[in-house]
């Protein structure tokens, strides 16, 4: 095994920001429109991002169901980190971005689907959430803990937390 | 020095807010749990998460004591970067993590220490925010500078900023 | 091209904070001064880092001149992520680094120059924000793409996202 038989890209998506899942994806895309493989491992607030827009309140006690009505989530609904003014900033955003034909980012979403970009749930979080499979749009491919994370950016050669 | 001698983890710890400090140690205990060596390196608010509880309030100018008094740090006091809702949030994740029997970031650091997790602090950023050795928890080993956590990330493959 | 033909380090500089700037191009100039080569590839609010501080206020449409100018960048104008405080936390910050002969983020941005480390700005965010490539400091010496940003990462051995 040498440094060739290891090409590969790893984000773990940690925050629930539009602009930062804009970044994410962007990279993502990216590198599987190169051919590289690439995962995505959803944790903690980042699950927001591929949660169904239309879905269930989660889960569980009423801590996690009021959680969840707060923080909606969905691809959709994702404010930015500065700026976001109230909702105006954000609403902004997303009309320059198709001012300027970029794709939103549910569509990034279902670029990353086709071009193979491995979506994963972090268990450990889902459960703190209280949010099932169910929960998540169907491009996400698997549920899994921290182990698979790490075994799989040990086999990248580029590993990002966003 | 093939690709095989070359394994392990290193993780700035930039950030100072629970969910982060959450998502470091979980990822960094994983791994050590898989036998990798793995190295923190606590730098700016992140100094925070690695502070003693029940410290002095720093040292040095009036500045710098009143920057440690106004953001106190501690491993118990640390909230979440969305959703503190004054507190509110922060208190209901620590419950929901309880029920869910997950330990708290306190006994995961304590577990780091066990499974050999290296944890640094940052020297620059001890001196700007007037912090001595002593107002660090004893699981912090190495107090050094930014080179030595480069050549650290350069013997490891993974190397994620939180 | 064994594991020793592969050295160095690239940074996505998205946030557009004073304090996570910092920690960029601290670790750069680190990197850099330890002769690795180092490639920033700014992106999103990262922009605001190497905009001109006396520049026009962007180009384009209203919606992109109104953005630039609530959020105008440039290093000296740059905010700590958290304790701000009305601009005092930022304004004592830096007193804290001038008394402790810690250079200021626009030196350590000149510096990063002469130590060869190579700036990059992301076109599509440009794009976006109704930037060009007047509207950046010299040490810009690329206006790139995410490819060529994946590119360099594939053949470096650590790669963050700030």
């Amino acid at each position: 095994m040498g440094e060739e038989s290891k090409r590969g890209v790893t984000i773990v998506v940690f925050s629930g920001e539009l602009d930062r899942a804009l970044a994410a994806f962007n990279i993502a895309n990216t590198a599987a429109a190169m051919e590289l493989p690439v995962t995505m491992f959803f944790t903690f607030w980042g699950l927001g991002v591929i949660k169904k827009e239309k879905g269930r309140v989660g889960s569980g006690n009423w801590m996690k169901r009021m959680m969840n009505l707060i923080d909606r989530g969905g691809a959709g609904r994702l404010k930015l980190s500065r700026m976001n003014m109230g909702g105006l900033g954000t609403a902004m955003m997303k009309r320059l971005m198709a001012e300027d034909r970029m794709p939103p980012l549910s569509e990034m979403i279902d670029l990353a689907g086709q071009l193979g970009v491995r979506m994963l749930a972090c268990t450990t979080s889902m459960a703190l959430m209280g949010l099932d499979e169910q929960d998540f749009i169907p491009q996400v491919k698997g549920f899994v803990g921290a182990a698979t994370y790490v075994s799989n950016a040990l086999d990248s050669d580029v590993n990002l937390f966003i």
